[in-house]
Order: C-alpha cells, then sequence, then structure tokens
C-alpha cells in the first residue's frame, strides 16, 4: 500500500523569502518535487517546457478552466497561470510529495480544493525586515513601495488559514523547520491511521511511516 | 511575551522501546524537561527524591486525589502512582517543554485533562519484532508472553486517539522523528497565532517560532 504525498504549500507576502526557501528545500531534499504551473504567457529564453511551466495557448487554458482542471489560477496582465489539477493529483497518488510555491490568493483557493494540503505560511523576522527587504528588491518608487508593504501587512491577516509558521530570520533554520514540518505531517495519525486499523498485518511488515 | 511549553505525551505498548526513545530524546535535547511522578512506594537505594519520583504517604496522595491534583494516577499493587498537575503545568507556563513517558491508559486519562498535548504512539517495527521483543526482556513464562503481546496487539486500536504514531524501527531515525515533530508542533499556526493577530508589534521584535 503507497500512503498518498503531501501536497506542502508555501506561502506568503512577498518579501518574506518564501522562493529561497523553497529552492534550497528543494535542493536539500531530492524527493521533493516542485509543482510546474501552466501558463499562456509565451516562453523565455531558455525556459523548459514541463520544467520552468506548461506552455499552452489561451484555448486551452479556458478549456481546461471549464473543466474544473486547476487547483488554483490567476489573469496577471493578460496572461493566465494556474497549477493543473491532474498534474499535481498523479504525484500525490503515486505517493511523491509535492511543493507549491504560491502567493496568499493562490493558496487560500488551493486550500477550498485540497485543504488536506500542509499550508506553510512564511513570516519575516520583523516588519522592519520586511521593509529592508522589499526595498532591496530594486528600483521601486516610494509609492510603488508603500503599496507593497502594506499590502504585505494586510496579508499577515491570514496566517489564520493556515497550518503552521515559519519565521524566515535564518535561511538554514527556517529549511529546517520546513523539513521538520514535512517528517512531523507524515507521522500524523490522521494520515496513515487507516493503513494500521484496517489492516494491522500491515504492521507485520513494517511498512509505516517512510 | 512567553510561549507556553508543550506537554508531550510519549506513550505505547510495552515492548516498543518508548523507554529508550525518550532517554535518547532528552539527551540529545537538553532543553526538554522529564516529568517526575509522585509515588507511594518506599524510595529504592540510589533514587533521588524530585528527580526519579517525589515520594510521598498515601494522606498526602489521596488527599491530591480529591483535590484534582493529578493529570493522571494509577493504583499498582497497594502504590499509588500519578502525575502531578501542579507540576507539570508551571513547567509549561513557565514556557518548559515536558515530556511525559506513560502507558496508554495513563495517556488517555492526560488527555481528558489535557487535550492540547501533543500525543505520540509509539508503534514496533512490525508484530513479529514486538514478539521478540517482549520475549527478550527476561525470563517470563509462555502464559505472561502471550497476555503481554495480546495486551498489546490490542492496544494499537487506540491509535486513532493519538496525534502521531512513529514506528520505533532504529532509535535514532525514530528520535529524529520525535524531534521533528516538536519543532513542527511549535510552528503550528493554532498555538501561535494569537500572538502574531492580536499584536502586530511581536513580529517587530521577531519573538516567533524559537
Amino acid at each position: 500500500m503507497i500512503n498518498r504525498g503531501l501536497l506542502i504549500i508555501i506561502s506568503g507576502p512577498s518579501g518574506t523569502g518564501k522562493g529561497t526557501l523553497c529552492k534550497t528545500l528543494l535542493k536539500q531534499n531530492k524527493d521533493l518535487n516542485l509543482s510546474v504551473s501552466m501558463t499562456t504567457r509565451k516562453p523565455r529564453k531558455d525556459e523548459i517546457e514541463g520544467k520552468n511551466y506548461f506552455f499552452v495557448d489561451k484555448a486551452t487554458f479556458q478549456n481546461m478552466i471549464s473543466n474544473d482542471g486547476f487547483l488554483e489560477y490567476a489573469c496577471v496582465f493578460d496572461n493566465y497561470y494556474g497549477t493543473p489539477r491532474e498534474y499535481v493529483e498523479k504525484m500525490l497518488s503515486s505517493g511523491k510529495d509535492v511543493i507549491l510555491e504560491i502567493d496568499i490568493q493562490g493558496a487560500l483557493k488551493v486550500k477550498e480544493k485540497y485543504s488536506e494540503g500542509v499550508f506553510i505560511f512564511i513570516l519575516p523576522p520583523s516588519m522592519e525586515e520586511l521593509k529592508n527587504r522589499i526595498k532591496k528588491r530594486g528600483s521601486e518608487t516610494e509609492e510603488s513601495f508603500l503599496k507593497r508593504f502594506k499590502m504585505a501587512y494586510k496579508e499577515i491577516n491570514y496566517v489564520s488559514k493556515y497550518n503552521y509558521v515559519v519565521v524566515n530570520d535564518e535561511v538554514k533554520k527556517a529549511v529546517k523547520k520546513l523539513e521538520s514540518i514535512i517528517v512531523a505531517e507524515k507521522c500524523r495519525v490522521d494520515r496513515i491511521k487507516d493503513s494500521i486499523l484496517l489492516t494491522k498485518e500491515g504492521l507485520l511488515h513494517g511498512q509505516f511511516n517512510d
């Protein structure tokens, strides 16, 4: 019996460093798989189909929307982006764990369709530090900086919709926490009790928890 | 603001090796504290008051029972054993994490009084291995062996009352899982969201998650 993989949603306001955390987490844990999004935007140079994105045309994307084919999707500057449901579902049912790095709006949509996911909210160590990080991101005007900062401050209220909070003070420490959360979730009784109680023979083969 | 400590209940059938796991866990994590039980039995040579047990007379123990002074207690061969509620409560409210190594009956009683605890069920890697471990424990008769084995087999049904399952196949691996569960529980939103949402200033001081 294969235990279902975990869908691990790593999310948080802009500037909290979730991208760096995911990259490091995936580098250190080769058994984790990053979810690949689908988009209608044109591939950039060096972008690889099925690795960076699945590239499709607008009609295909819209058709998939009608067939409830996305865990979440959004339209940004006339381009669609979405998380294909079947692609994720296939990995999960073959026992693979899937990492989904996504903004807060997207995470909340995923939660509606897949509440068994592990929803992790990344927080900055302080609002001061968040200011610095948003500023460092580049040549933004004071106005666009303030807009992003206020947005981040507001988004923190959504933390209560998540299962876990990880403060990204040091990448190494934060990634360690993400790894611990994944290990712990695989030990949760509500995820594995059926396999223990329905067939105690399972125990005879020592097939749990790994 | 001090985050409350965790009460971590490590429990499971006889022969699963929970004692060894707890000893190793405590040795490797000096910030964890083992709960000290209270008993009416006489101290053995080398046993230290307040370390191995709190030793009290029967009247004191019974008086504490009347005052709901135990998270759980039991009477074994005319001696009382119990987990003093106030002692544990004091550690938790000062932010200390407390490990309680206890049998299944005891754990279920603790859950009635302190459902916020982290309840971890230790499983043997297989029923075959459990047989071997119970046998190794010493010069038991076939009858007493069978009694213990059947009891363990039956007790596994209580796994659904727990939060986590850890299979004790290798001590090192199992302890790593226990450590991960503790780290993850400290990141759980339902444990810390109040401190984030009530006072976002908390964020300004980076006081979460540690």
